[in-house]
């Protein structure tokens, strides 16, 4: 394994994007570990993910290394791994470091950060997307293997589509995020980005499955769908509207591939779902943020992006009943998805409008934030699975689609994915749990 | 089926209780109905539950009779029914009217109402319990067969064990709650009272399964377990200290009956089940009352109760991160109540710690209330169900004990709640959704 780790630090070296890392572990902390991974597998242990190279995003606890979700005085050095990350090293991952995000992970933007804004890994002038950005990148620029990142609002799916990888936002609470720095806690998920969608696939599912001490964990329910059937969502022609040019065409080449892979594309009205998305900046829902992080922010520390203390620190003044009306129309917007889906395996959406440049972030960091997440922000609000994957070019960069499916219906997400990757599943990804389960 | 509608008319004069009922549907138009269920059965149709006569909570709505919620500034006329009603309704069960309750379900009592306070029907100087006390006393009394009523915090059990029937409260959103008035929308249930576990059981499994509406509906699990293993949680002595001697002496009597049925009995400390209910009165859950009915609250009607005015009208001033905040406690406090059940099947527990007369609730109203729910509070919270039976007496009436379980595991506390009853089980209560299951 030695050769693998000292590869990764000369292209850490080569790619010089300082900005990516907030803790880079030292190589040779590394290499023994690598070492000690040698003696376990020529003492006949097979570990599943021997090897794999990951970057962890800074909002992630892993034993000994500071977390700071990008903001140096919050940090704190944990004593546990949090339970995802600890899955994939007991499955033999080698960890290099921890990432930059946008602080909080409250972003899509990937520039939040007092350590600097990630730069995008194919043009530098763009942004990397966020707030999972630091990870996103090392993946893109080859350095690790496997990226993890968090996803409240697209920020495990944003980077992906700007960096030209597989980014995968699994049904909630399908990995515990015990060990995580809460964003909006209960519509958080632990992401994984990697350049192929089985290496993310075996790296999900080594983190699946409840920890006993995550309370929001769930376990496959009894109706699980482990198949698409052959009808796609698709957006209308006017929901597509943000899009440019060249990006509309992508899209419909996507559109194009799925159908002759065999499935059937049924035009659908999205506007509810995009609504949902709305709860998420102009709703009470940014109390969770406040009640994660808002002492900490409203105590007033020097090293606040201003963005994210603007946001986090107006959600003190909100209204526990109104919280509970939200909640309740929140609820209707999820009936309503799933009648959006009603005969449909899964909906294919592009993964974001546009992709800016820094210097447009620098300009109008909120408006371009809020519009990022359009086709993102309401899947975990609405309890959906999303894919996402790159799919051709537009507008001298990539193009990223993702392929949304109902909660738990992650194979299918995986499945269909598969298309625009090229690649075939090699395995079921629900493991454990519903291998008893026989359809009649 | 003419007969039993005249027989429960007859009943209904004999007993002398007006305050059991705010509609009554006059008996003509029952005759009627019953009228044309013979029909259908002589075309051949075999309503599982013909002729069953029901007696409806005034919380839910049954088309064409008033829903007053115990308010009658509040009252409405409603076009449709409740979805669980108009699936009792279409298995060929007969609805003889609307019942009294405390005003907004809020209250364990029975007394908070301006229709009157529900005498006991065995002690018309002690409280028949609450909020569903007129569905209970109906069917107490002989009335009716099916007493339907809601409970949050206990409101389907505590009347139950006062009156000496069966009480189910189901896991959470088995059954819709489509046309119910909310109480806390998170935590309500709509519950069954009867005078066999078998009637309740059957007018349950009529209710239950999605209705596509409420969005707060659930499907049964992959685990949904069928059987009890012959481990019983009990709480230590000093968690029964607020009941008397006999009713102390009657939940002995009652563990020794679980122990020669078969089953082990393991104490256990239920402390932290008896401290997450005080997140129900003094925490921010009470801003589900007010997300329901506070903007009319705050309107101030001439008839509203005044204990019911005071607790809804404070949550307005509740702040949302506080809300969240109290969210995040309560999965805790479920994961601890996992912790707490390990190993067993079902936790053992006295319905009511002790039963006051109307007397003592009108020197006290608020704190004889919170005491009332010492040992069901928790449960709806906790996302737990259970089934309030009869166990012998106690000071001169009925004492209830009430079989707790995880969620889903509702036919375990069936099985185990026959033991109190001396019935066995005719069939399985989860009835599709779960048939595809094997268990290897």
């Amino acid at each position: 394994m030695a050769q693998r780790v000292r590869e990764a630090y000369l292209r850490i070296d080569e790619v010089d994007r300082p900005e990516v890392w907030i803790t880079l572990r030292p190589r040779a902390e590394v290499l023994a570990e690598a070492g000690r991974l040698d003696e376990r597998m020529a003492a006949g242990e097979r570990p599943p993910l021997a090897g794999v190279l990951v970057a962890v995003k800074d909002n992630i606890d892993v034993a000994g290394l500071p977390t700071t979700a990008g903001c140096p005085s919050f940090a704190y050095v944990p004593t546990q791994t949090a339970t995802a990350v600890a899955r994939l090293v007991e499955a033999g991952a080698l960890v290099l470091g921890k990432t930059n995000l946008d602080q909080f992970a409250t972003g899509l933007v990937g520039t939040r950060s007092p350590y600097g804004a990630v730069r995008n890994a194919l043009d530098p002038a763009k942004i990397s997307g966020g707030s999972s950005s630091g990870s996103a990148v090392a993946v893109a620029l080859g350095i690790v293997d496997i990226g993890i990142g968090t996803d409240t609002a697209g920020s495990g799916r944003i980077p992906a589509a700007f960096n030209g990888i597989v980014g995968v936002k699994a049904t909630l609470g399908l990995v515990p995020n015990t060990g995580v720095v809460p964003a909006c806690r209960s519509y958080d998920c632990v992401t994984v980005f990697a350049r192929t969608l089985g290496q993310a696939q075996s790296a999900l599912a080594t983190m699946t499955g409840p920890d006993g001490v995550d309370p929001r964990c769930r376990t496959w329910p009894a109706d699980v769908r482990f198949a698409a059937e052959p009808v796609i969502a698709i957006p209308r022609d006017e929901d597509l509207a943000p899009l440019s040019r060249q990006a509309r065409r992508a899209f419909g080449a996507a559109v194009s591939l799925l159908e002759e892979s065999g499935a059937r594309t049924e035009v659908v009205d999205v506007s509810g779902l995009l609504d949902a998305a709305k709860l998420l900046y102009d709703g009470t829902f940014v109390a969770e943020r406040h009640a994660a992080v808002g002492e900490f922010i409203d105590s007033g520390p020097a090293d606040l992006d201003p963005s994210v203390a603007k946001i986090i620190g107006a959600a003190s003044a909100l209204a526990a009943r109104d919280h509970v009306v939200d909640l309740e129309r929140l609820d209707h917007y999820r009936v309503s998805a799933g009648r959006t889906l009603d005969g449909c395996s899964a909906l294919l959406l592009p993964t974001a409008p546009s992709h800016p440049t820094l210097a447009e972030v620098a300009v109008d960091p909120l408006g371009v934030n809020r519009g990022l997440g359009t086709y993102t922000n309401f899947v975990n609000l609405l309890d959906l699975a999303a894919i996402a994957v790159p799919a051709g070019t537009a507008d001298g960069g990539p193009f990223g689609v993702s392929v949304i499916t109902r909660a738990f219906d992650d194979q299918v997400a995986f499945d269909l994915a598969a298309v625009f990757t090229g690649e075939q599943a090699a395995e079921l990804y629900p493991v454990g749990g519903v291998d008893l389960i026989v359809f009649g």
